[in-house]
């Protein structure tokens, strides 16, 4: 017995794009292995006149809002990115009880706890609220984080968590240009056409605070994360640090002191045998500590459309299977 | 608001006793954060009189099966292990609709998708089966499998799943005795009094089967696991083997062949930076491969009692937010 599912797609860029191809060559699997039809019924994109993914009918783009909330679904999915639009299509899809699952880390760092507590007061009439695919890429690390290790009692978070700048910085030590070393990146879709917010920390910041919401509790919109990041120069370290046998990588920490969290984003350099200098490339690794359990150490690709699609079917999968 | 819990738990020694340690000290913890208080109202034992925790009254330990069964508890969590009796609380829990919590991985092996399709029949009811604690001890790998990965295409599992014989390799290397590091790792708690099912990988190929089940959909119960362990004259390879800048791990590996999964558990000679070699004493790690995200790595404490009853815990507090 098969169930159908409904999902509005909010964005077809990157890892909207990269999410239908998933369910179109899936299809079967989905079937067979969970009993589930997964459908696309409406997909909300900025120009509907730009070429889209050939899995999808043409006449299922739309560029109104308005119309989007309206189409039924099931599942509201959200890889639009940014915040004006997104938080609507969030609060709307809670606010008429209907699952939401999203891949955007800064919706969730500055309204995060209020759409977690919207989430909570409509859960009788089926709305929640996941995000697998909002920090980490194909990392799992945020129900890892909710659900596996609510009981070890954490007390500090290390780990690289932007894929772009680790790319960077693991082509620049191999001898590559930081231009160029960008550019790949682009290429390769880890890294947005304006990647400011990649190189100056402001993603990784966004990350931190976000695992330091599901760790301790804390309000990411107000945790101040000192942030330094990275440029050309900067960059140009980790050749230094290569010939003296070391790596230079982004890391993001957070620990509890007392009531409070300290949390910064800096470059640092790390001892070759250092987990954090074996992240290459757009892998990110998150070192989780623990006051009964040690340390639990989580890696996986960080960045790119194919990865975060599969975290963000791995939500849409487990929230279906609620439905069936 | 704090809503009461009530547990009812099979199994006071190793890891009952440490989730028992754990609820006592964490107390304060779990009311302010999940709004909880966890209840023990009956703890089944085979001997009453033994010394136990003075974080109990005397009053709850039973070692009638029957009595402990008609306690009314909202969770019954199983870390007394074995078969027999294990099964028997297991089905009944899930009879009545129960929360049904366990540790028990050969069990899972054994009746798993039986006692999944019990709690699947019996889920309006309110009964649940969840095992965190089952594979891997702190190593949070059962709900990342069960949920976190499942959009992403499992291909292979490899990995280190056995905290003992990984605990006396990596003290052989260094200069140990196998009969000093192996008396060891009984003080330690992470092997039991009668550690044949550790050395002789019988207790790696139970949980490679519940992770190839979780992963792939096989039935655990007729994987063919070819077993090969470790023994005092096995174990002297280590020593040759850190001699030639290697380590000798006990590695555990299924990957799909078609519509068959291949399952083995055998020492290997590694190379040094591999990540396999760089696990340490009691520690766990899994390397899971994926068509769409490519590989996901975790470590963890994999064995001992308070890394596993933090797992436990794990599964509890989440099932108990299911309840408030």
């Amino acid at each position: 017995m098969t169930t159908t599912i409904n999902l509005a797609l909010a964005g077809c860029g990157t890892v909207g794009g990269a999410l239908v191809e998933l369910l179109h060559r899936h299809r079967s699997a989905i079937a067979i292995r969970h009993g589930l039809r997964l459908e696309i019924t409406s997909v909300l994109v900025r120009d509907t006149s730009r070429a889209r993914t050939s899995a999808l009918d043409p006449a299922l783009f739309t560029h109104s809002l308005d119309g989007f909330l309206r189409a039924p679904a099931h599942i509201v999915v959200e890889a639009i990115g940014g915040l004006h639009e997104a938080v609507h299509v969030a609060r709307s899809s809670l606010l008429r009880s209907q699952r939401f699952v999203t891949a955007n880390k800064t919706m969730l760092r500055v309204h995060g706890p209020e759409l977690a507590a919207l989430a909570r007061a409509h859960r009788i009439g089926g709305a929640s609220l996941d995000f697998e695919a909002a920090v980490g890429g194909g990392m799992p690390i945020v129900r890892l984080l909710r659900q596996s290790l609510c009981g070890h009692g954490l007390t500090r978070i290390r780990g690289v968590l932007n894929g772009t700048t680790n790319y960077i910085l693991s082509r620049v030590e191999r001898g590559r240009t930081f231009a160029d070393a960008l550019a790949d990146a682009q290429k390769a879709g880890f890294a947005e056409a304006d990647p400011a917010r990649d190189l100056d920390g402001r993603d990784a910041a966004d990350k931190l605070a976000v695992l330091a919401w599901l760790a301790f509790g804390v309000d990411p919109s107000s945790l101040d994360v000192h942030t330094v990041g990275i440029d050309a120069e900067r960059a140009s370290d980790a050749v230094a640090a290569a010939a003296r046998g070391r790596a230079l990588r982004l890391v993001a920490t957070a620990h509890r002191v007392g009531n409070r969290v300290c949390a910064r984003v800096t470059p640092r350099v790390i001892p070759r045998a250092h987990p954090f200098a074996q992240v290459r490339d757009e892998e990110n690794l998150v070192q989780l500590e623990s006051e009964s359990a040690g340390t639990v150490t989580v890696s996986g690709r960080g960045a790119g459309g194919s990865a975060t699609a599969s975290a963000l079917l791995a939500d849409i999968l487990r929230v279906s299977e609620t439905l069936s």
